[in-house]
Formats: structure tokens, sequence, C-alpha cells
């Protein structure tokens, strides 16, 4: 399965609503169990960048961190105001 | 299928070689065909922020941009170097 398919299989939701959805996600393989993860941090930079591209309110953000030994995935939900 | 699961299938591909790898997907949905799209843009920026926690050279990174009419999906992965 491509990426494409996963977005688009995730695509009838959205579908109802009509809106404009930004998803972000990061995956951290690490070989090292005891390395620091950066994720949590990354998150908040992440967000300050898509800021500049699109105007985003706190409330519009569905952020999830699953973290396991050797994987972390940090996934950002944006649901976009209407464009003007 | 959760995301986690994704990666997790993909994850076979590495396993031979156990790299660090960072895997960053971009999904932007439009609802309006004709807006502008930002991912080819943001994906210097996101670079940028990558790069002020782990070092990369840019042959480390592979980019993939799809795009369709209602869809456009930036895909970086990142084979980290061996941490010091």
């Amino acid at each position: 399965m491509s990426i494409f398919d996963y977005f688009r299989s995730n695509k009838q939701d959205s579908a109802a609503v009509a809106k404009e959805r930004l998803q972000i996600i990061v995956a951290h393989e690490r070989k090292q169990r005891n390395q620091p993860d950066y994720l949590p941090k990354l998150q908040r930079e992440l967000l300050e960048v898509i800021r500049k591209y699109v105007e985003i309110e706190q409330d519009q953000i569905d952020v999830q961190l699953e973290q396991n030994d050797d994987c972390s995935v940090l996934e950002l939900n944006i649901v976009l105001p209407e464009a003007r």
C-alpha cells in the first residue's frame, strides 16, 4: 500500500464535512533505545512553520504522540479554516 | 489500520541495515482545486527544523511529492547518521 492510498482511505471520514485538512506525520525509528526523543519538541516547531502558510488556531490542531521501544510517531491533524 | 501499523509494516525493508530513520509525511487535502500548494516550499523549512536536532546531509534525504487534484502528499525519508 502506498502512502497515497493510506491518506485516500482516510478521506472518507472527512468527505461529509469537506474541510481542508493538513496531516503531518513524523516517524522516528531508533536503533538505540536510550537516545533522546526530540519529537515532542519538534511538534511545536513544525506548527510554527505551518503557521507561516496558513492561519491555524490551537483548537484546530489534534496532536498524538505514540512511543514504544524503538519507534516514535508524532501525528498532527489540522483542520484548516475556509479559504478567504 | 493505524498509522503505527503503517510504519511498522514499512520497517522490514530497513531491518537488514538497522539504520536510524526519520520519515516525515505531510498530506494536504484541498477543497478548492485552484489554491496554491505550499508543500514544495514547506519541504525546505521542515528540513531546516530537523537539522536543529540531527545532522543530515543532502544525500541522506529522499524527497517525494505526489500531487493530484485535491490532495498533495509530501514524503521525506531521511537515513540518520549513526549516533556518536
